[in-house]
């Protein structure tokens, strides 16, 4: 098959087209020939620019790029905010834009008052302050979390109208930094009973969850910092739980509190909330890490397509299970499909960046991702996965996504 | 030798002692056994928490994480802002934070306008919009920039009491995401006559500077993200070109024009700065590639060492010829070494995590690390690189520092 052949229908290329001046040939670069050879000087180049400040903040230009919220009436602090996923590129989620899942709004902790217990089912309980936590050996690791609710709109019957940050900007990747559980439990002495611990946050929702003691002992983290700098309010200052690959609500923000229990201890966030209903009226219960799952992020619903010509299809997979091994793109709506690069290094548990380049001709297509990861789970489609969960389902949504994008290069969320 | 031997004198110990609870033995944790197994509740969980923002800041209480700049008088955006890296962790730099250096202010820049011209020897001269870039091939890469500058009060004859953010603060780290060079170049059509580019930035200043064709070629990238979201205007918004490894004032920022050229350019750039003045009154010029160095940021001035007991000692290494393959600690000024844990994965020309945990016993210690790197480069001494590059040195400073602990814990810049 010559280079410049589509790997799949629908305009789909083979992204080494590129490393050569290949895609040349294909005449749809979107360049322009300069007319002549200079430039105009802007206005910006003839004065002098701003000074410098302490803490940096994005372009005036960029005003658009924000979490948008969706909260209950009356409660400013209680619902979601979610990333603009669309706007975003790469695999880290800036700071300023990591998706917030709140219960009772952030709270304003001092960090010198934040004490963290480890209690129960030890031998000898500890406090930690923020400081003695900080002599502890650190580590860092680059995890994505999502809520379970990410994507819930997919169970409905109808394709709702939003786009991917209101439908998927529940998923978010950071390095995150701080000191391993299970050195701190291994100090406090967990008594052999102990099977799960309960975390407590310290905001007014008190929100908490249990942890089989397994996880607890094995990756989890007590993280003190967020891509570099101390974790920001919104994300649990001075500390939150992290618990790679499990559902977002688990990962317990403004810690406050471990207790090793014998069993779990069936809090209100884990009985009324964060089950899973199933078709026969039963829900299961504690459904711990997220299924591997990938969305497209770019072209998405409301973003232009300037006409036919070469694009790149972009997007991002993540497994609770480990690794991304593949993700394959589809522009016919699932009947064929090309490899996605993989942003390279691809770690378990992050998100993983795919991309395909695609000449789009200006005929009506449907652009899909389907992940597997290295266990070799494969995502489902929309589908199957409601003919297993029923269209009760709430939680965990990783059905494949589709994007109907017209003659007119209108994107649009559809089911396929 | 037992596991709870130091591994070097002064107290450095293995870090696989907190792997199995082994620490416990040495009774130098910093935790508190609990009296009673309540917290109190503070004010902040009793009452609801703060709504959600669309762009998020850090707490309140961390308004000390901020950029310090170092102006000329009178040139407000002039100089540079140096990274808090004492009070970082991990190794991704938050972009409020990443170092900046301009040479007349930060523009602003309105990025409809923006254009990217690739002209001179090529057949076919370009221009680009942002949005006609946004569809090329795009590729990230977590890659660490560094000042040439950085690290220049290290030549002066006295140890200067500063702080490891103004003396080394000039570096930072950071997933960036754009197109390669490349690409653009190819489709420009390099003619064989080009050796070299000229990359020029759309400041008042007009900063420009050359850079071999083989660079440019090879892993150069215009960067458009910066982890995730656009470039920050300090850092080039809405573009930049990315050199991995190379002195940082090459990877010119709000790129607006890129000329192949036979020869270097010799702009004001790397004529008047950015070269090496030897002993002799000879000058290096072009003397690209960042060499292998490191530093310890915790414990560091200004930062409390409160009473004896574990600690962790933490720093950051990196090189512009590849991968960290090994950092060294020393407590006793560089008589003995122990092996820092580089935080995994390991990335070529990106900032890299190393720890040690240390029982400090109350003595003076002097700490030092030591980076060696995939080329088998060791970082020399403060004396040795003295030695080879004569005191009229300015640029590219990356001798061993040394931190002297006094009994009380107090931390300074010192010579050793």
């Amino acid at each position: 098959m010559p280079d410049d052949q589509p790997v799949a229908a629908n305009g789909l290329l083979d992204r080494r087209l590129f490393l050569g001046g290949t895609a040349l040939a294909l005449g749809g670069i979107s360049s322009s020939a300069a007319d002549g050879e200079e430039l105009s000087v802007e206005p910006w180049m003839k004065v002098p620019g701003s000074p410098f400040v302490g803490y940096g903040q994005p372009s005036r230009f960029e005003d658009k790029v924000v979490r948008v919220a969706a909260n209950p009436p009356n409660a400013p602090g209680t619902g979601a905010a979610r990333t603009p996923i669309h706007r975003l590129n790469g695999t880290i989620t800036p700071n300023g834009l990591h998706f917030e899942r709140s219960h009772s709004g952030i709270p304003d902790i001092d960090p010198e008052a934040h004490r963290l217990l480890i209690h129960g089912l030890v031998k000898r309980p500890l406090v930690f302050t923020l400081e003695t936590l900080s002599r502890y050996p650190m580590e860092s690791r680059i995890a994505f979390i999502e809520c379970g609710g990410n994507g819930l709109q997919l169970y409905q019957k109808d394709a709702a109208p939003l786009n991917v940050q209101a439908l998927h900007g529940l998923v978010s990747c950071a390095e995150w930094t701080g000191v391993r559980l299970s050195t701190l439990l291994d100090e406090a002495g967990v008594d052999p009973g102990a099977k799960w611990i309960l975390a407590e946050g310290a905001d007014a929702a008190g929100m908490s969850r249990s942890v089989p003691l397994a996880k607890a002992m094995d990756d989890a983290l007590v993280a003190l910092y967020q891509n570099g700098e101390r974790v920001r309010p919104s994300n649990g200052y001075p500390m939150r739980l992290l618990l790679p690959g499990y559902e977002g609500n688990m990962q317990v923000k403004w810690l406050r509190r471990i207790k090793a229990t014998e069993n779990p201890t069936m809090t209100k966030d884990e009985t009324s909330k964060y089950t899973m209903l199933l078709p026969d009226g039963k829900s299961l219960q504690f459904v711990f890490p997220i299924e591997a799952k990938s969305v497209i992020t770019q072209p998405s619903p409301g973003l232009v397509m300037n006409g036919p010509g070469l694009y790149e299809i972009s997007g991002i997979a993540w497994s609770g299970y480990g690794r991304i091994a593949k993700v394959e793109v589809s522009a016919d709506g699932g009947k064929t499909w090309a490899p996605g690069a993989l942003q390279q290094p691809v770690l378990s548990m992050a998100l993983t960046r795919f991309r395909v380049p695609w000449q789009w001709t200006g005929v009506p297509a449907i652009l899909q991702s389907r992940a597997t990861d290295e266990t070799g789970y494969v995502q489902p489609t929309r589908a199957e996965l409601i003919a297993k969960r029923g269209a009760k389902a709430f939680y965990h949504f990783n059905g494949v996504t589709s994007w109907g994008v017209s003659e007119i290069g209108e994107v649009k969320h559809v089911y396929a």
